[in-house]
C-alpha cells in the first residue's frame, strides 16, 4: 500500500509547522512540489526550507513538476476551478502512480490549513473516487493565514457569541448576507476593498503573513483603503506577487 | 516591562502545537491556569502534558487558579459574558500584577486558537484599556477545532469559491443568513442539531477531537442526527463533559 500525506505546514512562518506536521515529515519518503511559475518560487523555496529545517537523520527526495495554470478566461469561475482540478488530478495521479513505491510514503506540504481554500483535498477524492489508484491517505492541519492574520493584529475573530463569515473578494463584491458584519476576506486581487467603503467598517489587513515581508495595516476602512491599495501595488511590483487577507468588521445596522 | 504570552495550544492533541509554540513555552517563567471546576480537569491535564513534553532545560512554575463562572441565568447572553470577562480580568490582572516579577514572562494556555470563542485577547486588551498595568503581549495561534474537524473528516471546510461560515448552536436556531450553505457550528449544547433538520443537509460531526476519545459521525443529518445526540449523551455520562463541533453543508436553494 501507498500512502500520501496531505501536510498544511502553515501560512507564512516556517515555525506555524505543528509536531504533527515534523512527525509527518519525517515519514515521507517523497516530496511532491508543484511549481505555480516565478512569482511563486518564494513559496517553494519555504517548503524546501521546512524539510531542511525539519526533518532529520532520514533521506527524502523532491519531486518538483510544473502545476497545472488555471484558465482565468473560462465561461465562469467554478467550471474554470473545475477543470483547474482536473488537470491537477492527473499530474497529482501520474506522481503517486510512477513517482512513488508500493510501501512509501508519500507527502503533499499544503499552504496554510489543507481545508481552506486548497484544492489539494478535492483532487486527492477525485483519485480515489475514480478508484484508477489505490493508497491511504491522512490530512495533517496547519495554521491558516486568517489565524495568522488575528494572531498578528492581536483581535478576536467573532465579536462575543457572533458568527465569523470567511469569504472570497468575488463574493464580497457581491455583497454580505443580512446578519453578517465580520467577514474575513481571502483571495481578493483588490477590488474587494471598497465593497463596504461607504460603510462604518473597521478593517484589519495583512500582506505576507508569518514572513518578513510581513505589512499590517488597520483603522477605518474609508480612513486608510488608500494607503492599503497603495502598499498593496508597491509590494507587488517589489516582490512580483502577492498574498493579502484582511477582516472587516461593520457596525450591526439597526 | 512583564511579558505576557498567548499560546494557542490547538484543540485537542498535543502534536497540535506549533513549533512557535515550542518556542513561546520555552521562553515563559510561569504558567497560568484557570480552573474550570471538575469537568475540565482533563483540560488542564493536557495542559501540563504540554509542559512537560516541550520545555526543555527549563525551570518553570504554574499558579493554578479557580476560574470565574459565567452567571447561566443573566438577562441575556452577552451582557452574562461581559460580566464573565470582567471577572476574569479582574483575576488576570492580580495573576500579572502579583505572580509575574519585573522582566519575567508569563503565559497563557489557550484552547485551540485564540482568536475563536475564546475571552483571553479580549480580557487582556480590557487590562491595557484601564491603563492600570503595564506589560507587552504576544499572541500565538494554534490549531482550532474546525480545522481538526475538516482534517479528520477528510473535507474542505468551504465549496469551491463560497464562503464558509462559523457560528454558534444559539446563532443557527435562528436560522442561516440567506446564501450561507456550510456552516461550522461551535458552542452548541447539542440543540441546534436540529435547526436544519427539514432541509437536504450532510453533517460531518466531531466530539473530542484530537483526543483519543475522538468520534466522528458523518452523513445524511436525518438519518444520522439521532446516532449523533445518542452518542452526544453517552459520551457526556461516561466523561462528565462534553466538546463537539460539526459542519452542516445543505443544498443551495435555487
Ligand atoms: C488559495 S488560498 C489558500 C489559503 C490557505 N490554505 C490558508 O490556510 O491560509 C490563498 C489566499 O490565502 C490568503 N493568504 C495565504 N497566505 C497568506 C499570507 N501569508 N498572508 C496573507 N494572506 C495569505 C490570501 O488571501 C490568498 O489569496
Ligand atoms: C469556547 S470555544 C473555544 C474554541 C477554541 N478556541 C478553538 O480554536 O477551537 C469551545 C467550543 O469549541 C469546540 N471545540 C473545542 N475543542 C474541541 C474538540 N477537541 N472537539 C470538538 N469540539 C471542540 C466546541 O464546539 C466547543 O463548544
Amino acid at each position: 500500500m501507498k500512502t500520501v500525506l496531505l501536510i498544511g505546514i502553515g501560512a507564512g512562518n516556517p515555525d506555524y509547522v505543528t509536531m504533527q506536521a515534523v512527525k509527518a515529515l519525517n515519514e515521507a519518503d517523497v516530496f511532491f512540489f508543484l511549481d505555480k511559475g516565478q512569482e511563486k518560487e518564494d513559496l517553494i523555496n519555504l517548503r524546501r526550507t521546512i524539510c531542511e529545517r525539519f526533518i532529520e537523520d532520514k533521506s527524502y527526495r523532491i519531486v518538483e513538476v510544473p502545476g497545472p495554470v488555471r484558465d482565468v478566461e473560462a465561461p465562469d469561475y467554478k467550471s474554470g476551478v473545475q477543470a483547474w482540478h482536473r488537470d491537477k488530478a492527473k499530474i497529482f495521479s501520474d506522481l503517486i502512480g510512477n513517482e512513488l513505491a508500493d510501501g512509501e510514503v508519500g507527502a503533499f506540504l499544503v499552504w496554510g490549513d489543507p481545508s481552506l481554500y486548497d484544492s489539494t483535498v478535492r483532487v486527492i477524492e477525485h483519485i480515489i473516487a475514480e478508484g484508477l489508484l489505490a493508497f491511504e491517505y491522512k490530512i495533517i492541519p496547519g495554521i491558516t493565514s486568517v489565524q495568522a492574520l488575528a494572531a498578528e493584529h492581536k483581535i478576536a475573530l467573532n465579536p462575543i457569541g457572533e458568527p465569523v463569515h470567511i469569504t472570497t473578494g468575488r463574493r464580497l463584491n457581491e455583497g454580505l448576507p443580512d446578519g453578517v458584519d465580520t467577514a474575513v476576506v481571502m483571495l481578493d486581487n483588490g477590488s474587494g476593498l471598497r465593497a463596504l467603503i461607504d460603510e462604518d467598517v473597521d478593517i484589519f489587513w495583512g500582506a505576507y503573513l508569518g514572513t518578513p515581508d510581513q505589512v499590517l495595516i488597520s483603522g477605518k476602512l474609508k480612513e486608510c483603503v488608500e494607503a492599503i491599495e497603495e502598499a498593496r501595488s508597491e509590494e507587488r511590483k517589489r516582490k512580483g506577487w502577492i498574498m493579502d487577507t484582511y477582516l472587516l468588521r461593520r457596525k450591526p445596522r439597526p
